[in-house]
């Protein structure tokens, strides 16, 4: 049970004066709950709208699903659930929800009520207690950007996840087999891992096709493919990632080259990291680097945060003016794409410390 | 491209005088358009909100983030799409949905706007034109309940991918393998038949905890075990489900008698389908049966519809007094459970004829 995340989003609604708040976001109920309902289905038919999280005057009140009541008592905060699935009346979970938000949320207040808008549906507003509405969606971003100790160690259980699954992947990539080969063997390995099921993304391809998409299919590996693994967890919560770039029957002259410059890319990047440095400087330094290589620029981030999403501040692009600082954690993936011919990135995770940075993932990312 | 969907609702609203409409829930959107986004890994950090589709005097227009416009195109609706991932600017993806949404509806109209509130977050009901707005929840359930031919070849394929994990479930449950072992080999031969991933739930457990949820754990199968083996895949929008339960060295005495209640079950639920025959009265029959047979009920439903949910009308449930109709789609599970001990339940899907029921599922479920 981390209480760093409710603190800080306590502190900043009281210096905003705002007394009460309804979070519907699944990122902010994650982050200042720990609870994450399964994902892998979409939403369950049973429930009748998003986990909520209830913010008045410092006290907080999750409220969610019945069968989700047992997870969710592990946030430490009153837990209010609702009836979803019964078989003895009709399923009416979006009423049972509406008038359970009602009865949490009620009663008089004078003070400014915030919402996430983007999150909350149209009938659970009309509940609320109609009064000074604020929008508040992204209050919370700030705060997530530096992670608390607690999340380091749900990250790092993440990255070891990934790293079995990379382990599992270099040895899966041979001529013959396809990608849906490899996906599930990493998959597999992952899961056994883990004890549990395990949501996972995201590109698991030969490279020549490794620009678009890049979710695994039928495609059988040929002699002279790179085969790029880019794999995303989801544990407790929080989502890992890491990238690594095999070869079927080891690489050609020309992807040797490319291994090497990307290889050097993420290197630079990772030496760029510290506290104080801006985030589209680094961005501008590996790009520029790639151009000097002699290589066409990758159209994708030089990489970005994870935390309970997983793609988030701080963003590596150009754009980007935001200062790293202590207890970030970002992941960096340069890569040179051929579309149609062959593709190559490597990406790492590494955790801003007071002198640069630590690296999270240990896969192997050599040739 | 089915079009038969979007005309039944065209009527129905009509009818009801609603000459403008929003839908928003994926079940909707999914069932009017075909179109479905990826679920795995629950809803894109790069989306503004959900999938919408708008409904105006029988022009429908599907508003959905960019990176999903190719899959949206087949829908045979106008597509809009907006922006969400870019690396040269922040992401402003939820901003960016609005603006687009509020282009797509703009224009003056006197007629009512029907919304579904229970999934149309906040910030999108305040760009809608003001005006006289009305819930339609709920709306499309009864006319989603008889399958169009369409819906039935996807709900055929569909099945015949879980018979595909259903064999694979029983070579693989043998003393010694653990439910994730299990639940690996049956996902691996799913997503290999399909050629893509495919999301599955629900249960691959050990009979002595198939009274708790039932998702595979790290749980060593052992002699004497039963093995409950419950698969829902979706593909194209579409949910199938099937249940068999397989033993680890062969049936206990006491599991033979038990599977062969249930096998009777099963076969009395299936005798009774046909048109005009009440979901109530099957549900009562079949936990009759059971009852006489000496054995405890079971505390979940004795079936359910299947379409672009997993768990829909019609309910085969004690107070559900609805008429099964030619075209309807219905899973039949009757079950026992002996808490700690071991359990078993067999599942059908079958499709109402004109003179009873087809079989849609084929997996075999002896002992």
């Amino acid at each position: 049970m981390d209480e760093e995340p409710r603190q800080r989003a306590h502190e900043q609604l009281k210096a905003r004066t705002i007394e009460r708040a309804l979070f519907a976001s699944p990122a902010s109920v994650t982050w200042l709950t720990g609870f994450t309902p399964p994902i892998q289905l979409g939403v369950s038919p049973f429930a009748g709208g998003p986990p909520l999280l209830w913010y008045a005057s410092g006290e907080w009140t999750l409220v969610v699903l019945d069968s989700d009541a047992p997870a969710a008592a592990a946030s430490g905060c009153t837990v209010v659930s609702y009836r979803g699935y019964t078989s003895s009346a009709p399923i009416m979970a979006a009423e049972q929800l509406a008038t359970t938000l009602q009865r949490v949320t009620g009663g008089a207040s004078a003070g400014q009520l915030g919402i996430e808008e983007r999150a909350l549906p149209v009938f659970l507003r009309a509940v609320l207690p109609d009064t000074n509405m604020v929008a508040i969606d992204g209050l919370l971003i700030p705060m997530r950007v530096r992670k608390t100790a607690e999340e380091l160690v749900k990250l790092r259980e993440n990255f070891a996840l990934t790293d079995i699954g990379q382990a599992t992947a270099r040895l899966a990539v041979r001529p013959g087999q396809t990608e849906l080969d490899v996906w599930a063997a990493t998959h597999t390995a992952i899961q056994r891992a883990a004890g549990q099921r395990v949501p996972l993304g995201n590109d698991c391809t030969v490279g020549r096709r490794a620009h678009s998409g890049g979710w695994p299919l039928d495609v059988e590996i040929q002699p002279g493919d790179s085969f790029v693994v880019d794999l995303s967890t989801q544990l407790r919560g929080y989502w890992s990632d890491s990238c690594a770039t095999y070869y079927a029957d080891g690489p050609t002259r020309r992807q040797i080259a490319m291994h090497r410059t990307v290889t050097e890319a993420l290197e630079l990047a990772i030496s760029l990291v510290k506290p104080g440095a801006i985030s589209g400087e680094i961005d501008r330094q590996v790009r520029e680097f790639m151009v000097t290589a002699g290589y066409p620029l990758y159209s994708h981030h030089t990489g970005h945060g994870v935390g309970v999403t997983g793609h988030e501040e701080p963003r590596i692009v150009p754009y980007n003016d935001m200062q790293l600082d202590e207890g970030m954690v970002i992941m960096l993936e340069p890569g040179i794409y051929f579309p149609g011919e062959t593709a190559i990135r490597l990406e790492d995770a590494v955790l801003v410390t007071g002198s640069g940075a630590e690296i999270l993932t240990r896969h192997d990312k050599s040739m």
